[in-house]
């Protein structure tokens, strides 16, 4: 039997800097440009989950798309939005937040409250133009 | 040589209520929330056909997408647009209109439409933070 | 000193069938076509309002668009929100629910929520490519 | 003769918080929720910028949109992209940067950039959902 | 009592090319930068109309949104869909189709259509980031 | 280890024509209909490469999408843009432009410029609801 998928996306709002403390300043300032600002930037994030599985029969859906909202709010939204992603994420301290890092913080978060027969997939838009999938 | 995919999307607005006849109205309630509201809600649906298949050398086309584009509005959106689709549609009558089995039933309806050599997947998007994938 | 405005977007899933009561069946079908649909069909409106005021030096806002969120949560889309537009709203129980005809709707329903100060104005959009101004 | 209006739309990410100096640290709380969050928060901001007047009749345009583009980046996204509003833009330091305040902050540093037979509105977008317009 | 807008949305592709004959090829050049390509360049330009008017108590509608969409079709997108607007509409040979000067061509087109008590507005994206209204 | 992919989105606007020059007139006017307007018409083309790998843990990235624009820019995006794709383009004078065929040029031109450990796939939009996947 064919498997179906469902996706929900959600935002948050945040700021962040890129700095991997191991480099120098100046090899940070070379290697992160305008984004290494040490007074931070930021940016409207959008994610999408992505849950795979089959249709349970009772219910017509892979999973209720309400229930994974709640999930993502609870271990995603809540802990990310209007946050400074350097400062006040503690699981996040010694990340530098690249979108690709906070891909995977977020399906790491994800994937054991994901019914585990599900594969789970995350896509994190930085902007409109930048965007991230993991795993691909 | 690398395949070659080819999207169509197209839209349709309807009307639906999700409800299982086997559960009692109590379960549905708790199951559904405000979606199993017997007076019915409605959304506007996109869908998007995705046909995967090799480059014909004569037109540069994987397929013709108005070809495509017809095929869509013949089985689905003139079948679904400005329907209920509890109530209006013959073959949907024992289904529940979930977007999971929406999207089955799109991609039940034009697989064989379709030229058999080409691979088909259906995206159904019920709004824009919602969405499902069939098959996946 | 200039005004400024602001604007903030929220959602609604709904259902409607367009039918005055004061014609003959011919006539609406006439009328309006498959949006006649006995059955009912649906939309996901969006709804933008408009507050016209002055900047509160206090603040820096207009006026807090948490708190205008709130005000169009309660009046608005806890009451139209995967509703039957022709059944469910006892107030638009005697309303034909064209676009035009709800944002008035909304506009009388939110008008005494909103300072006497503050011009209101509502763009409801249908879909993406139907959408009203009230008042224009 | 009938006015044009020609718009030109831009982007910039940037950190802010939400906070005035003149209250106490449990009145900007109360006020900005989490706006008010020390470490900052951030946006992809969306700027569009309207020029109106008459059709120069040896180009066709009220105003080159190549022009006004490269004057709002000199003038504006140069400033504030991947920038923190609250510390990095010295003629900000005093302000407390709600869309508001921006948007007239916006208004003010292009009005003598721009021919003034022109009228100039400013359109800043904090999030889709919430934006401001000035004047309005 | 209060007027409504309603607003109609339509699409079509063309190419096109600045250049204004009255001009040498080196001031064209200068003025239109890459736009001035002899060979053409093109856009998907979005078209969207705003009606005003009283909301007519019979119908609940300012004016019916698909007979203003036929209107466009007829006089509007069959025209310049898929067409070049230099060389193949009869009207626009001595045009230079800025989105300014197509803007006023689509206004003067389809005002004679539209009942004269209705006011009519155009609004013109030649991409996402360039557009025009007019009248202003 | 799983991988993680990084999309880049970028814009061209250009002129072409559907033409397959070895067939006759009548059959190129039937094949691709007012797609094969000699005079041309035109698009604004969205491109998203897709670029898959690991992350490097020096730079938390797959690969600098600041780079990726930039090699987008040079190669595709400076010699596509504001083009005739029939006439301006010397690598495709003999390439009957359609989205497939543009597609598999924008990957032939990008494959060598990306490091050959990373996959590699470019979906092109011609439209909003027409799109190609290459490699697919």
């Amino acid at each position: 039997m064919n498997k179906t998928a469902v996706y929900r996306k959600e935002h948050f709002n945040a700021a962040h800097r890129l700095n991997n403390p191991q480099l120098s300043a100046d090899e940070n300032a070379e290697l992160y440009g305008k984004c290494n600002n040490p007074n931070y930037h930021g940016h409207n994030y959008e994610v999408v989950v992505k849950v795979t599985g089959d249709i349970d029969l009772r219910t017509g859906y892979v999973t209720d798309t309400k229930a994974l909202s709640q999930i993502i709010k609870e271990n995603i939204t809540d802990r990310l939005d209007h946050k400074n992603l350097n400062l006040d994420v503690p699981e996040l301290i010694d990340t530098n937040p690249t979108t690709e890092n906070i891909a995977v913080f977020i399906y790491n978060s994800l994937r054991n409250k994901i019914n585990p027969q599900f594969d789970l997939k995350i896509f994190l838009y930085e902007t409109e133009r930048n965007f991230v999938e993991y795993p691909a």
